[in-house]
């Protein structure tokens, strides 16, 4: 039976004390491979459970292989714990070879987080149901998309269409599905959950495969949707990196994220 | 004696076909501990030297503890070694443990690389010699400073004096000592060189210990100064992240980093 619920489909389970089995679930890909994001969801939980920690504070994937619908296993090591952090490692094995290698620290995020400097927000967005939701298909949008809940902010969906704002953004609301809440963990899927930013501008790129991206947790968002912003300001030498920020429904920063792709050569 | 330039002190010697040692030079520290950056080209060199790549394309560190100056030795793991890609990880460790975690995607940078799109530009500054020079002293600034030529903009230098403007960014102007050529290693140290973002703020914060530092390389620079930026947007919940950018004297954008450091308590 295919889990419906983005903790079931990212669960792990050490079998044998030291390696941690899961299984890639059909449906969380982007045609045929698996949304990164959810792929360093299941990496982590690895990660997380040998530290002994509560939460993610940095991790950083980088990508080998694409994630085909199967089983992976990991075998983390931890290469320092520390009074308030843990840092580990490890790389999530497929059939096929190695998929993502994982660099990550974990601690405890803070009860109360305080805000000492903030400069900017949450995108300003028109509700969830005036933005554009994404509808999965069998190729474009892909069957991900009916994993999560993502709308998309009107300003930046031009390219499911035929106007392209020229601007490589994408803003938008997203959550999970079935009233999930999000967790730490499943933040790292919404951080990778977003089209490509540069979808919206006019340079001749139909997908940027991601080589490496770190999400940094600042804080357990509260119960709602979650607002999105992906930007990119370089795509040059054969690269674009996007930054990605995730703001709670209280309107606080939760996450951030950076990422290098490559821009196939044309 | 004491290694003058960057790629001494950096080098890297294989002792026994699987470790590399090195050691970590005095003189490169901030208080007694060496720059971060400097032991990530350290690390790196010897992720380099095993994958038999010739360029980094992205490198994360996770600071671990402080890098005391002796001996220190990395036996790096090659995870996966593609057509374009190899990815390999290792910790760099020194006579009193573990000091930096590595995980690093190497292969070739371009010879002429092309810019797709580009938002914004090198930050503008008054010339080198009308920046404010930052002369290491045994305490503030730190003996690191004398290891590099940086000169602060003097509209972000105001805190070396006592006029902070109030906004968590650090431009200026870098370049090795003794006419060294700036090599893509070298990049690991400049996108670690500048004071914290956060000392020209008006917020109660002495140090800000990295806990990760992710760099992404675009470009080898070409001979000259660099260009560097460094804006922090969110100082929450412990923690600040640090985002920087590195344009050579060509104008080009050559490396990006992005540090998530720790808000000590006060």
């Amino acid at each position: 039976m295919t889990s419906t619920s983005f903790r079931d489909a990212t669960s792990v389970t050490c079998t044998d004390g030291r390696t941690w089995s899961s299984e890639i679930q059909p449906g969380w890909d982007i045609a045929g491979n698996a949304n990164g994001g959810y792929l360093m969801a299941i990496g982590a939980r690895a990660l997380l459970a040998v530290t002994g920690r509560t939460d993610p504070t940095t991790v950083t994937a980088h990508f080998l292989a694409p994630g085909k619908p199967g089983p992976v296993a990991i075998a983390p090591t931890v290469i320092r714990s520390g009074r308030r952090f843990s840092t580990a490692t490890g790389t999530l094995t497929g059939e096929r070879g190695p998929v993502l290698a994982l660099l990550g620290t974990f601690g405890s995020l803070p009860e109360h987080p305080d805000a000492l400097y903030v400069d900017g927000g949450p995108p300003e967005l028109p509700p969830p149901d005036e933005c554009i939701g994404v509808q999965a298909t069998d190729t474009f949008p892909p069957p991900f998309m009916g994993k999560v809940d993502l709308r998309i902010n009107p300003t930046d969906a031009g390219f499911l269409g035929s106007s392209r704002s020229g601007i490589p953004r994408m803003t938008g609301w997203f959550r999970l599905l079935h009233g999930e809440e999000i967790s730490a963990m499943a933040l790292l899927c919404a951080l990778d959950a977003f089209p490509p930013t540069v979808f919206n501008t006019d340079l001749p790129i139909a997908w940027t495969p991601t080589l490496e991206l770190t999400a940094h947790i600042r804080a357990r968002p509260c119960p709602g949707w979650l607002r999105g912003r992906f930007t990119t300001r370089f795509v040059t030498g054969g690269y674009l990196e996007a930054d990605g920020e995730l703001w709670d429904a209280s309107g606080r920063l939760v996450a951030q994220s950076r990422q290098l792709a490559l821009v196939p050569r044309t």
